[in-house]
């Protein structure tokens, strides 16, 4: 079934879906009465696709017609605290949390030797030049957990600072509502070492 | 940003997939270079859309030109064995099993007094049917676990035997390469009472 099988493959091609998932899913949308979630799902990839950018200054995800973005141009953000992540997806979970009122800065990568990724796959000179020219006082680095993203935030840190901003790094530790038992061991190392 | 709220929206009314993995998906696919994945997804969708259909003989997705599908026009098939599925997807692990070579009947749906969905949400007749037309000798209940799906085999194995046939039902168990101490406790129990 040539036209199941490269709809299985695009979907299983998405971040957070295996084989099977991408399987019950092609599945669902074929077998939905009148097909009406594959209508809604093309509609909104075409309606997004029309329609969604990249904020030029700080490079999340905006509409076309609202750029710089509504967080870059909303008057009320504390324009002195600059965060940085490497994924637009990740200032969702950092704006549902509310505990972040400052501007943000997308890296759209970060360092990894094994993947052949080096400083001009981000926009850290972007970042320096935001620094430099705005009047940023801390630099928060919101970047992932990981090998990766602690030498990549080492780095950013080094030249941060050397621009004359503070660069400061997430809190590491044990999640909230998490039991010791179920923590991996760097977690736990992570969290004796932040203990307050 | 209504685009990608509504992109995120939809996302997450498939099955296997949260809200947070919606919100990185749709991330993924609108900063993916050039677009790629949306254009591939919507190319996928639009296809399968115009392509697959349902075999009027077993109910499993097909091909529209291929109608009775693969599997029930395919002479090497056991045509005296008929497993019957809640869902056409249960097919897919099926055949990737290899444990199976059959024909197949899909139920599409089970009994389900919480949801209102009884005998008439299901294909029952059509099996009835099938087992008094085609030369079956066993029905293999391939239902799922679960309190629905084992009330829903006892009904079909109690009709199928009133219609003749022979109503057998997938042996329970603990999963194979799974520990002891990682299994529910109602397998468990199906465990010692399948105990050879």
């Amino acid at each position: 079934m040539d036209a199941l099988d490269q709809l299985i493959g695009v979907l299983a091609k998405l971040p957070a879906i295996g084989r099977r998932s991408a399987e019950r899913i092609a599945v669902r949308l074929m077998t939905d009465p009148a097909r009406k979630l594959v209508k809604q799902l093309a509609d909104a990839l075409q309606t997004a696709d029309r329609n969604i950018a990249s904020c030029r200054i700080c490079g999340l995800l905006t509409e076309r017609d609202r750029d710089p973005c509504r967080i870059c141009s909303d008057p009320r953000r504390d324009r002195e605290r600059l965060c940085v992540v490497e994924d637009p997806g990740d200032v969702l979970a950092l704006e549902q949390s509310g505990a972040y009122r400052g501007l943000y800065h997308v890296l759209g990568g970060r360092l990894s030797p094994m993947n052949q990724e080096g400083p001009a796959d981000t926009t850290v000179d972007r970042l320096l030049e935001r620094v430099r020219q705005e009047n940023i006082g801390e630099v928060i680095l919101a970047l992932n957990t990981g090998v990766e993203s602690d030498a990549t935030a080492s780095w950013l840190k080094h030249l941060l600072e050397a621009a004359g901003a503070r660069a400061t790094r997430m809190g590491t530790g044990l999640p909230v509502g998490s039991g010791i038992s179920y923590v991996d061991s760097l977690t736990l190392q992570r969290a004796f070492e932040g203990r307050r």
